[in-house]
């Protein structure tokens, strides 16, 4: 299924009226708008491949109909969200559950939908059927050279089919850790994991990037070998400098202060790139914004105030991807739900008055500070989001778009009831 | 210092234009505007005696100037603030803190201000000078009779005090617990503090409530008697229709759903009041709304839905109250902080299509449960609140007033720049 | 693969002596010995029928080799680990993934193994293929009426199984609870819930028991309808006599304290049974006793003083039940190591001098009451648990006498390598 | 009051036979216990002067009778744990709390007592009476160059007095961060407070070390500056080779992994020092071991393999100090109780065999590695631990010849019953 420009068009011409009465008030309130505005249009948030078939935990999964059956329809996927909001022209692949067959016919397919291929993930969680050595006791970190060697090679490959698609980003996120006291050395299991990436980043091609992230918990239990921040930062100082951390909103323990850890990464230059989504109690996978949109507003405020404080590109100078997994939702909707999201934040950060707020913490004003940035959140900003969709071509109401054009039952049609996409 | 009514209006009067254009364009955005001001000006916040102070932690404490140095003073701030926002006219004592010498005389110094006294507060978490015997393991629970009894009296005491005052209702919290394992019996502390409970329900005039507060931990760091609401509704089912849990929403172990606990006890007939504030970690108690002000909202989204399905009245059949403390804001302004996220809390969920999100729910449309959510909660709605101000003789916006004011300067110059309220 | 009475009475010969030496000093230390020594070879805790097999998480799952391939052999590991230790002497089924084929011929086999059936436990959080509704948005607790009419119908049917299998309760675990704010009306979804469950009471036989099991968070993310012993209490006290809490370590918000919450429950005549395991997180599944083995003595403590202060019996009146996973060891070892930590906590428990410790709180010697339980957890116990063991005829070190035999290995041959037990 | 030398061999001649046949027990299982018990001797904890006062929380403090009324009295009661116990040589100073008048006279009492002086603690998180600028808004970190310049000059003032006692390293706590969101730019105060550690750390002696210590929260709310172990190490590494992290157990988020921690911090040639405490919630101050005795060992058991790693002597390269508070005990048979239970867990650490350990690690024995941890954890190493006591004239059993001595009463007798030690 395509959506056509013309039923775009018809969407935004029967919403104008109200729109425009919402946007000329809020214009008025604000004389920045349009500034803001043009950063709105480039701000892209990478989509990930397997975001796009209904999630699951170990308790259970409850696909939706319509899923995408491969990479082909994954990427056509995108290309709808992408028509609907135009702030989704990234794709994250994630291989093995994503090794196209013909790299040209899906740069080509790509293309055609407007979009770029963002950071590539590899996969050392999980073993592959025919795989030669398993990864039930790690990889990278693994006390047995031959696994971390396999582990490496992947990592490779994978650099390889990025470049050949046009990426220019590798994520490693480690499962590797241990469930029980005394299973690992943790000194050992560090170095070995060092050495480990070492290797790969080795392999790394000049531009590109390598992104350390970081979690907490899960799926080992008692560590992680990479399992903070500081752990992270350490990995990526003794990389290089191509080496960054990346932060996934869900990975912390209960009650980080992540904005602070994003405004120290960017301080120290290591801050890579952002796993947006939200959560309760670990690595719950929620729709970003879903529960605590003021912490999201914070993370944003930092990484404004910090990128701006190194002049650097807000649309090209950090790897911004969501990471969320839909387990009650339709898929499709759920990501329309987390960039709207992830926009209004953005704009709304976009909105400090910075030199106010530095000011009024010169002077220890806390309620002033306080002020400042909660006048903003409470903000009704919807409607310069919407403006800024509008203007890229984009549905003014990208998901009541989606549900009068039946995308989700014309792709039942197309793809049948009971399909299941590859991802957790 | 008093507010003069001139002084109110002139503030009004220089802030009315821009006021009236955004309150025209939410009024023209939602229809039911005029309903939800008369609840919002019908909406009293309860303002507690310790809270006009600066607080402090175990660490150390930061006075600020003109702080009030005895009862007088406390309810001539509570009557600066009820002159502002026409929003906080009660009055929330702790005994002993703040024992009137004369109850008349208070009564009418209160009532001259357009202030009711709230729930009294009994202490048995510290012991006062010249006290008999120790509450340093526990009061209520406390192994030793003739210490129960003590404690028992002392909130009989509090009861009569509130009588004279036209109070209407006693807040027991207690810090009751143990810092060890072993060093209590959990099920005997239990019998200890229902027995005690039983004495001084009682002595309870039948138009009163005993609110049962509970806390998760600190000051005692092991076990707490009163730890969770499972416990708090034990006690108030086991003591009789007069008593209710209260939730104060600091006091939960990380991550704990406070809005389900909220709607489950509204079904039970046995919610009976509310302390605001706001925490990442534990009893921070920080301004509310300061950090998560969209549970806030869905705390509010349950309150409304809840007490509307059993007809309740929102102003009159829950007792609200701030419970916070001011380690580096100005009390004052601070609470008008509070009050301010408060009502806007408030406003956003009776703006809840109630309808819409049941079908919603019905239909097990999560998307769009969420939509109804956040389309309401992104709205812009401070001008309503301020209208409701407006129209009921407070300012358009209090904290500016207050400084314009110069308030806190005032106050210092007529009690000092070196004063320590009672309190924490 | 059987294990035969020689091979253990040969590892006990080999181990004899310098257990001997163990036993004869920790007798001389401890005058009750004996007494202890009959309650732990009473003591048997239920092995669930899913743990036999390699555990998983969403992220991966690791096989083992000679998993049970079915019902008969997951028996069949049972009755090895009983031979080891005799102290597993249950089996707790899951339905659907254990429905026996010949209820007469699993009872015969059950039996030869000396073991019997303990709680049944439902599943209405997965789909089962050829299922007509699903369980997606919750199964007791559903809106639509036909979903839980299907769930209840299948708690009745696992009854029906039960009474034929000899069983005399029912375990139910409800995944039901939401993903996200809006999603449910939880007042609507507790009365469900309590309505559906009273249909299953109904089905109740008059000597079975029924245990409403609770848990924080996972696999819904926001709210969970059965969240914490407050809520399960509701439930069983409005269910009636034969409803009961179940408390599993690993289902509570971060730092709760569990010993309290087992002392309040048997307080209230409502503490049904407990499922063991270990965690630092979350629902992490872990080995009893590997994380906070002194919490586990603690919790002991609590239940001992509190089933004899009501003169239950140790044995019988509680249903005890292990319920972990093993992603990353032997389950069959991870089982006996789990039971080990438990018959170790539980002798522990019964060492304390229950009159010393009451007068150590009565006088609130809190430095005392802590020398009473830290020194009987400091004392080693091992040789107690392993004489009960020698007594009963099982081995004095089970997972040594196991490894000896290779057990796994002949498992490995009978079964093959690659298998894949039913269960998470 | 000091206690006779003849009053120790009384108590231990008391319980010599009932030591013998457990020690003779516990020598007959472990061959190399002689080394064990020399490593005892050598193992030193200071004691912070501020926890030989009862302790309080912000809600109240119940004093105890007899509590040191200054810094000599201070001393005294170290020497009378270090009586007890041997264990206890050292003493950690608070300034200001603990201003010496004449610096050779406080060494000479010192010394009198056996004990040295461990690290000097500064403190900038409370205002001083007579102190020109507050620290409300922090120290170090502040915003106005003048209040960093007093911070930095007490510490620098505080190495000075180190310096005139003997002690060699210098402890920087700062309670610095924030209350609310938009308070604190975390860069600018990291770089502030950077900056300012430099100016100290120019002050340092050539053979001083400099401890940056973390914390999680408290007392402020919504951000730290030094929160967690990757900002000390941040600092640490800027600063330069005599900069130190230093860990105390009660600053992390809930569920932290320290154990972890600690053996990174070892590996990056990082790790200062140890606060041993206790808790269940955030820094709730209590006895070590009280709660989470595994963890420590485990904490230990990195510790030794750390240190044995680098060839670091285990008595001398860290710094070792007990932070505890001690609300419902008497403070020095809680610091008698922390030793203990720290003395223990070493020892049980020592008894790991490290060899077995790293072969199960080398095959993922998980199950191994777990038998062997839990089996030193379970094995009773009292008789160790108080064999070491008696060989360097320690008492057998210090709480119980403590209490037999009547210390408390007599230190009434001597000070007073109604004393406040100075002290949070």
């Amino acid at each position: 299924m395509l959506i056509e420009k013309s039923q775009i068009e018809q969407h935004n011409s029967d919403n104008q009226a109200s729109h425009q009465k919402r946007f000329d008030f809020i214009k008025s309130e604000i004389p920045q708008v349009e500034a803001v505005i043009q950063k709105l249009i480039d701000f892209q948030i990478a989509i990930p491949s397997w975001a796009l078939g209904t999630g699951g935990t170990r308790f259970g999964r409850f696909s939706g109909g319509g899923e995408p059956r491969n990479l082909e329809e994954k990427i056509a996927d995108i290309g709808l969200l992408h028509k609907l909001n135009q702030s989704s022209g990234a794709i994250s692949l994630h291989i093995p559950w994503d090794i196209p067959q013909d790299y040209d016919a899906i740069k080509n397919l790509t293309a055609s939908h407007g979009l770029r291929f963002d950071a590539m993930n590899s996969n050392t969680f999980q073993d592959q059927k025919g795989q030669e050595l398993s990864y039930k006791f790690g990889s990278l970190q693994h006390v047995n050279k031959a696994v971390r060697k396999q582990a490496i090679e992947h990592n490779i490959e994978v650099i390889k089919q990025g470049l050949a698609l046009g990426s220019d980003s590798l994520t490693v996120w480690l499962a590797d850790g241990s469930c029980f006291p005394g299973q690992l050395n943790f000194r050992k299991a560090f170095q070995n994991t060092l050495e480990s990436l070492q290797e790969i980043y080795a392999a790394l091609p000049k531009d590109w990037k390598m992104f350390v992230e970081y979690k907490a918990f899960e799926p080992n239990f008692y560590s992680m070998t990479v399992g903070d921040w500081g752990q992270s930062l350490l990995f990526a100082n003794k990389l290089g400098p191509q080496a960054y951390t990346l932060v996934d909103l869900g990975h912390h323990l209960p009650n980080a202060n992540i904005e602070q850890i994003v405004s120290l990464l960017l301080m120290e230059g290591k801050l890579g790139g952002f796993h947006f989504n939200d959560s309760k109690y670990g690595d719950d996978d929620l729709t970003a914004g879903s529960l605590k949109p003021y912490q999201l507003f914070l993370i944003f405020n930092e990484l404004v105030e910090g990128m701006d404080a190194k002049n650097m590109n807000h649309a090209k100078d950090l790897g911004w991807m969501i990471d969320a997994s839909h387990n009650v939702k339709d898929p499709l909707e759920d990501l329309l739900q987390s960039v709207e999201a992830i926009m209004i934040a953005y704009t709304q950060a976009l909105l400090v008055d910075r030199k106010a707020l530095q000011q009024a913490q010169e002077e220890n004003d806390t309620v002033k500070c306080q002020e400042i940035l909660q006048n903003v959140f409470r903000t009704d900003v919807r409607a310069i989001v919407a403006e800024a969709r509008l203007r890229s071509g984009a549905a003014l109401d990208p998901v009541a778009a989606y549900r009068k054009l039946a995308v989700r039952q014309e792709l039942i049609k197309e793809r049948g009831a009971v399909t299941v996409a590859t991802g957790l």
